[in-house]
């Protein structure tokens, strides 16, 4: 029997076709970022208004990939940002008005969802995971699983980086922003460097 | 006359196709990722040893992405992490013996390419920099604006993320991991919302 949800879609892409970028950028199709796909989709849904939004992900894991995949923004240019609250959202918004659209993964919404939801909580090890049955049971959710808020996001964030003078490190020769300090934060100790 | 250095080779791309790759995943092909993808280049030749690795990066404009485009290495993925000592440098290490190599932008090499050294040093306005002219000194400079240095990541690091527990949050009710405190840090006010 054709599987229900098989012609579900992400954006322009159809799921298998999401899964094969996935896995080429992020080595793997984890299902974070499966999810993060339908994320992704049901944040710009639900924008409030504006072609042009930047992004914030609550997590480092998976979710600023399915970003970078499906968004203009990145996290070398910018657009993209991690603030880690450690839990499992996205925020897309237009930068000249703060005004924007926050989506989560809703535990309330995950009840019938039996693999993903014991996939988030943790309630089996990895290994006893059926990974066929998650991923089907993701691409049979989509959105059905994720709640959205709108948001408003400060006009002083980020805090406009100041075109700061470029200075040379008096330990190491490298240059670094003045404004970090007397030496630069390599040589301060910030590196996990024996 | 055509330009001595046109067939400069990023990994197994020629400058003109990294810059395609580049301006289609980063928006535009911003000076930082042209000399990014030189410097994951010479990091790949100058690793100790073994196929494979994570990556720091010191900074993150730009920098991460060139690493995203020509790695496996992604910030979703975890095996791209960014340590922001504002210095413009990439460690490439294996995780299993923390042997590995950084790579970093030499001032003292700078003094001969003038385009690069005034845009690196902010020495003058953007719209008064010669983009064309910085692209091309870019591409002709190559590794030759660059420096390594063997360095030994500790093996504590990353501090291995504990398989913690998921709690919900007693004042959102979205799940997040127990540890981070009694409320998750959105509503303990992380972020940047009104």
């Amino acid at each position: 029997m054709k599987h229900g949800t098989s012609d579900r879609k992400i954006g322009p892409l159809t799921a298998e076709e999401y899964i094969e970028k996935g896995k080429s950028f992020h080595g793997s199709m984890a299902p974070g970022l499966l999810i993060g796909g339908f994320m992704v989709d049901y944040a710009r849904k639900n924008l409030p208004g504006g072609e042009f939004f930047d992004v914030i992900s609550e997590t480092g894991h998976c979710l600023p990939d399915a970003v970078q995949l499906l968004t203009p923004c990145t996290i070398g240019n910018g657009w993209l940002k991690i603030i880690d609250t450690g839990r499992f959202a996205i925020t897309f918004y237009d930068k000249s008005t703060g005004d924007g659209v926050r989506v989560y993964l809703d535990p309330k919404k995950l009840e019938s969802w039996e693999e993903i939801n014991s996939w988030f909580f943790r309630l089996k090890p990895k290994k006893e995971q059926d990974s066929e049955k998650l991923v089907a049971e993701i691409i049979d959710a989509g959105p059905e699983i994720l709640s959205h808020e709108p948001v408003k996001v400060r006009s002083d964030f980020p805090a406009r980086p100041h075109k700061e003078h470029i200075v040379l490190c008096s330990s190491c020769g490298e240059a670094y922003p003045e404004g970090h300090g007397e030496k630069c934060m390599g040589c301060s100790g910030l590196l996990p460097f024996i």
